[in-house]
Order: C-alpha cells, then structure tokens, then sequence
C-alpha cells in the first residue's frame, strides 16, 4: 500500500495569488515531510447555506490559474464539478474532479465526470450509508472509468450536525476504491450559524488521525493562511501555520497503520 | 386557509398513454372528491440508486405530452427540475417547478427556477434541519420569486431509514410559504433494496393524515395503477385504485384541522 | 374504540397541597370535557440530569398524598418506579405503574411491577425502535399481567434531541396493547440546558394531535400551574390554564379519528 | 500517561470454571504483551432484550467466584452492579465497579456506588451527549468518590445501530476522568436479531484502534473462548484464541498515541 495521500487547498479559489501562495506552501510542506500531496481548489461553491454566500473566482476566470499553480507547484490538482457541462471543460486544468456529496447520486454528472477519463473522487452523501456507495461507484465505473476514489465527510446525525462512523472504512473499502477522509467537512456544523455552517475545527485532527490509524488512502483537509477571515468553511478549515504539525502527525499514524493491517475477524 | 391540495402522479413519465390514463382517473377524482389536485410526473429520474434504474421518457418527449395532459385533463401540473438549463424549457409545460431534496441547496438551479416566474416547489433535504429553510426559500425569493412552496419528505435517521418530524411544519410555515407533506417518498427505504430504494406504502396513510391534523397546505402523493410493477418507487406507491379513499379520508381532517388551528402555547 | 385517555399531572409530587389542588383542576377538566382522565404524579424524579435537580416527596411521604388523591378527585392514578422493591409497596396506592424508558429493558424492574397486577405502562426507551418493544411488553405478560400500556416518548435523534416517528404508532398497536403518545416528554430536549433538560412545549399540541388523528388509545401530558417556576420538566410543561383548551382539541380529532380507522394498504 | 488498560472478559459468568478459565488465559495474555489488564464479568444480564435471554450465575453464587478468580489470576475485577443495594455487597468481591449504559442516569445507583469508595466505570448511555457527561460524572464525585472512568459505547444512531462518534474522546477527556473504549459493545445492534441484539465483531478491532489513536485510557472488549454458542453478546465478542492478536495491535497503536497527543488546534 502507498503511503497517506494528503488532498489539501483552501475551500475555494478567492484570487490568483491567493491559490499560488497557499498552493507554493503546501507544495514546501510536501516536499519537507515527504507526503504525497494534492491541491484542493473550487472555482465555484455552487450550495453554499445562503444567497449572499461568496462564491469563488467562476469557471472562466479559474481554469487559467489552476493551470498556473499546477506547473508553478508542480501538484496534481483537485477540483469539485456541479453539471454535466462542466466536467469536459474543467478537466482541461484539473487532474481529479470531485463529485460533491449532495450530488453523488446524480446520474448525469457522474457519467460525464467518469467520461472525462480523469480521476474521479466522490463523496459519500450525508444521507448514505457507506455500504450504498457501491451503487455509486459503479454509476462511474459502468461509465467506463476505473480510477475512483471513494471520500467519508460524515453522515447526517440528527440536525445541523454530522457523525463519522469509522465502519465506513474497511466497508468502503471493499470496493476497491482508494478511501480518503474528509477531516475539515466532517467537523461542520451544517447551518450551525444561521446564514453559514459552523464548525469544530479542532477535532479535525482526531477524525484524521482516527482514520489514518485504519490504513487508509488520504485525508482530505482544507487549510487557509487566516481561516477566521475566509468566505467559507472558516469555522472548519485548518490554519496554515499549523499544517505542517497535523501532516507529520497523520503520518506517523500512516507509518504504523501500513505496516499492520487491521487484524479481520 | 384554502383547503387541502393533492399533489399526485406516478413517479416517472412511462409513456404518453400512462401519463393521460392516470391524469384523466386522478381528474375524475378531484372532481368527486372536490380536492385540489396537482399533476405530477417526472421526465427523468436523475438520481436513481443505480445505473440500471429506468429513467423516463426524457426532456424533450415529454414536454408534449405534459401539455397535452395539462389540456385534456385540465389539471395542473408539477414536474421536477434538475439543472438550471432545464428550468426555462420546462417551464413551458409545467405550472409548478420542483426542486429535489438532494438538489434543494444547489444555488443557480434554484436561481433559474426562480426566474421562471412559476411556482416553486422546493423539498426540504435529507440532512436539512427544518429551521434551515429560511436560507434555502431565501434563494428563490431573493431571485425575486415569491411563490414557494416548501414540502417535508423525511429527515435521515441512522442508515437506510427517514423520520419525519412532525414539528418541521409549525417551523416551515413560519417562513409564509405553504407547507406540503410528501407521504409517498417519506417511506421510503433509501438503498434499502440494494440496487434500489425500498419503501413502506403501508404507513403513507399514517404519515399524510397527522400531517393533515396539524393543517397544512397540501399532501404530495404518488400513485400508479400497478406499483408493483412500476419503474420506479414501487414500494411506497399508492395504488391507484385506493387512492379516492386516501383523498376523503385526508379531506376529513384537513376541514377539522382548517376549522381548528393548532394551540399555540 | 374507547374515546381518548388522557393521563395527566405535574411532573413531580411538590406537596400534598400542590397534589390536591392539581388532581381537583383536572378532576373539573374531565367532567366538563367528558374525557377518561388519570392522574400522573411522581415521588421520586430517579434519574435527574444532574445531582442538584430536586426529586420530589419521597416514597413514604408520597402514598398517603396518593390516596387522599384518588379518594378526593376520584381519578385513577399514575406513578413511575424505579426499582423492584417500590412495586409492590406503591402498588398500594396507585392505579397504574408506569416503567420509565430509561429502564424499559431491566427484567426484574418489570417483572416485579407486572407481578403487583396492577395496570403497567411501560415506555418506550429513546434507543428502542418501535419494532423491539414486543421483547419489552414481552417480559411483562410472560410474568402473567397481560394489563399493558405502551407509550411513545420519542427516540434520541443526534445529540440533545428527540423525534417522534408517527410510524411506531401503527406498530406498536400490533402488539394489542394500547399505544399511548407522551406528547410533554417528547419534546424534551435532553440535557439541552446543561445541568437540567431543555424543552419545545409549543410543539406539545402538534405532537399530540399528530398522534390522536391516527387513532390511539390516550395522549400522556403533564401540566403545572406555574411550568416556568416548577422544579423539574418547565420547559415542556403545559401550563394547566390552558389545559382544558389542549383536551377539547385533542377529543375532537380522537372522535374523528376512532370513526375513521387509517386506511390500510 | 500510563500505557493502555484492557478490560476483558465474557459477556456472563457462566460458570466457576469458565470464569477460572477465562481469567487465566487473559492473565497469561497479560503477562507476554505487558497489558494492564482487569477482568471483567457479570453476575446477572439484568436488561437482556427478552425474557427467554439467560442472565448468568445471580449475585450470591458469583461473589465468592468473583474472590477466586482475583486471587487466582491477580488480576483486578470489573463488575456491573443494577440496583442501589447491590453496590456494596458486591464491593466485597470487585475492584471496579460498572454503571450500565442504561442506568447511568440513575441517582441513587450512582450514589451508592460512589460511596462504596471503589473506582467507577460508567458507561454512557447510548442517548447522551458526550457532553452531557460531566452531570453524570458529578453524580458521583458529589457524593465523594474522586475515582471514575468514563466509557463510550456507542450513540443511538436510527434504529438497531450504534455509531461512535470520535470526537466523544476528547470531549470526555476534559471531565479529567480516564476515557475508556468499549469497542464490543459499541459493534452491537439493539435488537438486531428480533428476541437479542445482533453485532458485527469484525469493526471491534477498527473502533478500538481509530479510539486508541486518539491516546485513551483504556478499551473495553468481551472475549469468549467460543462465542457463537456464548449466551450473550455471541456476535461481538472476540475470539479468545485471537485476542492476544488484538492487544498487542492495540498497544501498538498506543505507544505511539501516547507519546503524539493529538494536536490542539
């Protein structure tokens, strides 16, 4: 098994020096701790809580500097989808498309996601459980696609608040899809602030950790230069300055996690 | 207050002869029942469980035969949206345009639909607190559309299973717009037939009368003269040959409930 | 059909005094309204949120006030155990023992409680489905008492909240006991005010009208002269001034209801 | 912090020579990993999900067992006690002694087992809030017992399923009591097998090792040299021959955990 992948940007793309500086960071802490690391980016947030959410850079202004922070940095980049039309134009600039958890089971979009040929990463819905997603999957793989990758951000758990099932893991994993968690989503508090979704960013790091310790692919975790000031997630995301500190962390666990397979009984 | 509306139809468009058989019989029970009733059919079911699901007629076959229902049988008729594109054609042949529960945060599909100038109809999500709404109705009416209708179908509950919430009406409703109960898709079974949903038509009748008690706008119901063997939604279908029965009896208490509003403490 | 029970009383027995003059307010209640009223009342709050919540008279202070109680008002009365011993001395001076749903699986509690032959109300526990309650009601008529009453009080629903699913209603009454809905209790919120339990009471006659309109066999409510003052259950009481408004309301959906049993598909 | 405590044993004593039995073997694990390990063992199954459900050797048998098997293995012992009375008389024979998930509500069990100055493990109730436990925590440091454990089971998640939330560990840290992990309980399902609970032992080593990552006291598992014919709890307990496996898997992760605390963010 390959070591932690590390799926890591700010929740959306707010300026073209904003996506190189934090994407020229990231790429530092990579190369520093060795991880392997993919740059998260969304030129649009297509549902964020509210009409006056802030939105992002759109799809004409974004693809231009997707491509420049990907040959600046070097890192492969990740990007969410919302229609159809989009997936052949954003794949021009992105090398994983990400299907969004309210949208994981539209057919549609995940058939012209899938047909892009590109990795795709969906998410598994607040309202799945983990043993549904293989109807998911294959809604992808049926489209001829084979590079799935599977992503937990937590399961609707009463109102305004999600729970990880750490089940989810080894379930998903038998479909044999690379399994990431979403550490920085799965902390949300979904419309925890009337007009936004809070959040409790600090149990990110025990979400990840406690997945990592299963073995499992990556961990996807937003991160910002100045978190409490971002358009959206702020609540959640993880800051900058601290990431390096989580990476290692997740790491070690990674290490020991590889090395011993969970005992099947 | 207006008297109860039936919103009613099979869950997909199966073909121009199903949808004029079961508009003219749901007529025929409007007209001896004296219910409100609203057409509804769906052109394409976007977001089957699996690939294998059938889908429907599709958008363009179907838009001449929603109008030719609309004049046969003088019913009004409802029809769900899934991207922003569709929403202006669709708008053509339909009078209610309605937003899926999955899709009920996706901010330019509620926009567009929005600018149809029709009626919308948004379902309340899956993960969605009923004191979310605000935010989601602010959408369509921030777009400049008064016209909303908000409609419950359940909340998940654990895995594979919704609850409905009987507080979520009081609480919708202080948003003004009309508060409608989707019984049918409240029983569902999300994925709780592997490959598809699994569903409990046995406790719609439950679900829709102490909905109705509290007074609420209207009952949104799907029925086919043979569910059994129907595409899709089988399960949690209403017989077609029950559903006068189903009508009266929700008529009943909607004018004790309509005559009686609930206590406020 | 019998018309609708009510059983009613403030949450804890404050004083002798307190007993009296709320068991002869409800005793008026019920013979202008013509409803089957009980009397409800506890000696001992067992199982407070926190050590500093106060627990009532006690059980040796309690039974004297109980019987002086029923021979006053003439109701029938209604108290909760919490462990074996109390069974058999409470039955004494009580009309029915109810089983706390915290407690609804301890086998000797319910077992001595069925063996006083008294009538038994046990709860539903908030981590039951209404499919288990058989096993429950079970251990109760196995120790020869088939005099068995099941009350919904709501299932835990995420953190600090409770729900009621209409469904355990129909289900509940499959095992021919009458199903009784708790309409106070369950809208609870549970330790939703840190160091005591939070509650909705406006939500109280929502609930209970939901539930009578399905035809069941009595609704559950406690009451206070003064709920914002009362040392346990405030928040969720109904103030006993507008006690006699929430019954009227309520017969008059359980006459609608008892004449028109759901429709069974 | 010290290294991770196990607490293991079969779900029921059975019989004097099981318990013998059981406790050596544990013992003999005890002594190769370097495990801090206590016994556990019930003298009665007090809240089986129905009646025909066997409930062990009862108390009086089981105390003077409960002292052999201490002395025999030197191993500490961990029982459950159910009502007030129990406490101290099972003081006698136990090191530990365990508030039900259930019960832990309870007054006036909490209070009597404070005050038999034992150590305290109590459970959370699966219809709690990790920060709901300070209240219940209080109930026995307020009546002078400074010596408690607080262990996570698992949380009402739908019907007939547990979930553990993670982020419980570190949320019942901050009371300053021991965390525990109680990873075979937390796989049951309540009632999931009509007249017992069903289980799914396979997660038990996933859940404990996800809590252990997080740097907690201790995990919790029930063993059984044969658990498919055990009388209780048979589809979650761990294999006896394969629990050494399990422990040093755990203290793996424990070492590590331990000398990483998770990052406070």
């Amino acid at each position: 098994e390959k070591p932690l992948t590390i799926i890591a940007g700010p929740c959306q793309l707010e300026s073209r020096e904003h996506g190189l500086e934090v994407s020229m960071a990231l790429k530092e802490i990579a190369d520093r701790t060795g991880a392997g690391l993919v740059y998260k980016t969304s030129f649009d947030k297509a549902n964020r809580t509210s009409l006056s959410g802030k939105r992002g850079l759109g799809l004409s202004a974004s693809l231009e500097v997707f491509n420049e922070i990907r040959e600046t940095s070097g890192l492969p980049l990740l990007t969410d989808i919302h229609t159809a039309e989009q997936c052949a134009i954003v794949a021009e600039a992105a090398d994983i498309l990400q299907i969004p958890a309210f949208l994981c089971r539209q057919t549609d979009l995940l058939i012209a996601a899938a047909e892009t040929g590109k990795v795709i990463n969906v998410k598994k819905g607040q309202f799945l459980a983990p043993w549904d997603m293989p109807n998911v999957i294959g809604k992808l793989t049926g489209a001829g696609n084979p590079n799935v990758i599977a992503t937990e951000r937590g399961a609707s758990f009463g109102y305004n608040t999600l729970v990880v099932d750490m089940r989810s893991f080894p379930i998903m994993k038998q479909t044999g899809a690379p399994v990431v968690m979403d550490a920085t989503h799965a902390v949300q508090q979904p419309g925890g602030q009337g007009g936004s979704s809070g959040g409790q960013r600090q149990f990110a790091p025990h979400l990840a950790r406690a997945a990592v310790s299963l073995g499992i692919a990556g961990v996807f975790m937003e991160t910002h230069p100045d978190p409490d000031n971002a358009p959206s997630d702020g609540p959640n995301m993880i800051p900058l300055y601290r990431f390096e500190e989580v990476v290692r962390d997740l790491m070690a666990f990674d290490a020991l996690a590889k090395s011993n397979p969970v005992i099947q009984l």
